[in-house]
């Protein structure tokens, strides 16, 4: 049995959104999985009950706070004790629950990561990461994609051993390719930082295959790696961008199959990793198509046992 | 008159692609503008002939040597004085030609315009810039794309001079907004870098708008701002992401006039910024239009008065 947590007060949308997404969520997922619903307990009733759901679809742990989409994360965080996020995290911390998602307050979602679990043996921060739509069909890991705007080469050498652990057990690759991003194929390019995490890469990372600038990542026959490493504050910006081409492509009348994948709601979140339990942080606009593809990706983290798989490898 | 050199050997095209974009140029660019060609005479000339263009279209200066596009370039650059990109900037230093062009090896045009031409006051460094094709139709200039790996807050400061003397003379934009690339919108967002350039522009920086986030630039019906500040390296990420997007049009079979103008003979080039004279790089692969359009960006910098308007602030 998988038990994926839900904050159900979490998202712009929310608590609409978060009790459409479950509901539409386990029609997919299957008798093995249990849904549990932090948040007010008569609004959730109130909206499964128009949904024409019955109380047996999922469990709802009553909390009687919430913490909001722009509220200051920590002071919030620690002084909601009631708040959807921290009941959500201690259950997730003592095990009643697997994995945990949110739409919510991304700031506290990842203080309660740092503060309510443990870190990966060797890893100082946690950091986000995302599954890029390649147009060869394949996945590419970005990471990381916004918790640490200022890195030290180590940490991204630790970004990369999350990210092998993560695209081995979730994304089912047994040897994943790993580039760290750059302005430049050859070694010695780029920012100090990116010049100093090329060495650490080069003697400790398996499956490191050196540079890629971010235009051969979208290149049509290109052979990507896997998994591209890079900093809080360069990820952030790529996959931002990213992000915008569904917009201009839906504002210049473009249809196309390939572009509608550069949708928010398809990503399924950004996991959390580095953490001793899955995570993952949605957008705060996120729909109940968003809130769906979360449990989605929640269940196959979970079930793809990333977390008993890390530490790959540390200096 | 405006006497524009250009590189007859620097690209992967080179001596055809500039001869013919030199030919392809002079047809729009109307009997004030002079250009000379600095490269291998003989090659020129047949290349001309071949073109059916009379003696009397370009002047020709004879150069010996050529720096290759996979040359070291420090040490090509002072070893080659006889090069084409040598003796062009030794023309442009002299004040025989107004600007000069190239589609040749990077690291070399930035050797030399940082050892043969004086630097704008306060500027210890030159950057590179590009204007960015918005969806409303106006453009934007981001700066810097790629020359400056790493920065310090004051660097970011001075490229924001940069900007709006460009914005002001080459634009023609009177009141320049101006924005400082960010993972958030807020002050105190993103890397310490970033926190204390924010600074620095709110204090001294004029039209200075606040952060801009990189999905924010692509948003339809969003009023941009006119240059926006970044440092080399996430600004050369930016850059090339924006550029796949053509690549990515074409390969899904999508024909659109937005997209099409992030094909990169569009740009113009990246004018180099911080030097007394203007200076044009243009991308290794520039076609004969891609060399065109740099020739037309020249003319405009020129007649501009750009460098005449620098530097517009210092702290």
């Amino acid at each position: 049995m998988v038990r994926i947590g839900i904050d159900a007060m979490g998202g712009d949308f929310a608590p609409r959104s978060t009790v459409l997404g479950a509901i539409a969520a386990l029609e997919n997922t299957g008798p093995d999985t249990e849904l549990y619903l932090f948040g007010d307990r008569s609004s959730i009733e109130d909206i499964r009950t128009e949904a024409g759901a019955g109380s047996g679809t999922f469990f709802i742990v009553h909390c009687s706070e919430t913490i909001g989409m722009e509220e200051q994360a920590v002071s919030a965080y620690f002084r909601k004790n009631d708040s959807s996020i921290a009941v959500g995290f201690a259950s997730l911390a003592a095990g009643e629950i697997d994995a945990f998602v949110s739409a919510g307050n991304t700031g506290a979602m990842l203080v309660a990561s740092m503060s309510s679990l443990k870190m990966v043996e060797n890893m100082p921060r946690p950091c986000i990461s995302v599954e890029l739509p390649l147009i060869s069909g394949k996945k590419l890991l970005l990471l990381d994609v916004g918790f640490n705007a200022d890195c030290r080469p180590q940490m991204l050498f630790r970004f990369a051993g999350l990210g092998v652990a993560y695209a081995r057990s979730v994304m089912g690759i047994g040897s994943p390719k790993v580039a760290l991003l750059n302005i430049g194929k050859e070694a010695g390019k780029g920012a100090s930082l990116y010049r100093e995490a090329y060495a650490l890469l080069e003697d400790g990372c398996p499956g490191f295959s050196g540079n890629i600038e971010p235009d051969r990542i979208w290149t049509p026959g290109y052979d990507a790696p896997d998994v591209v490493v890079t900093d809080g504050f360069t990820g952030n910006i790529v996959l931002k961008q990213a992000e915008s081409v569904y917009s201009v492509a839906k504002a210049r009348g473009i249809t196309d199959s390939y572009l509608e994948q550069f949708n928010y709601e398809a990503y399924g979140g950004t996991p959390v990793l580095g953490v001793s339990a899955p995570v993952i942080i949605g957008h705060g606009i996120s729909t109940p198509v968003a809130i769906s593809n979360m449990i989605f990706k929640a269940k196959k983290i979970v079930e793809g046992g990333l977390i008993e798989k890390l530490p790959i490898f540390a200096t």
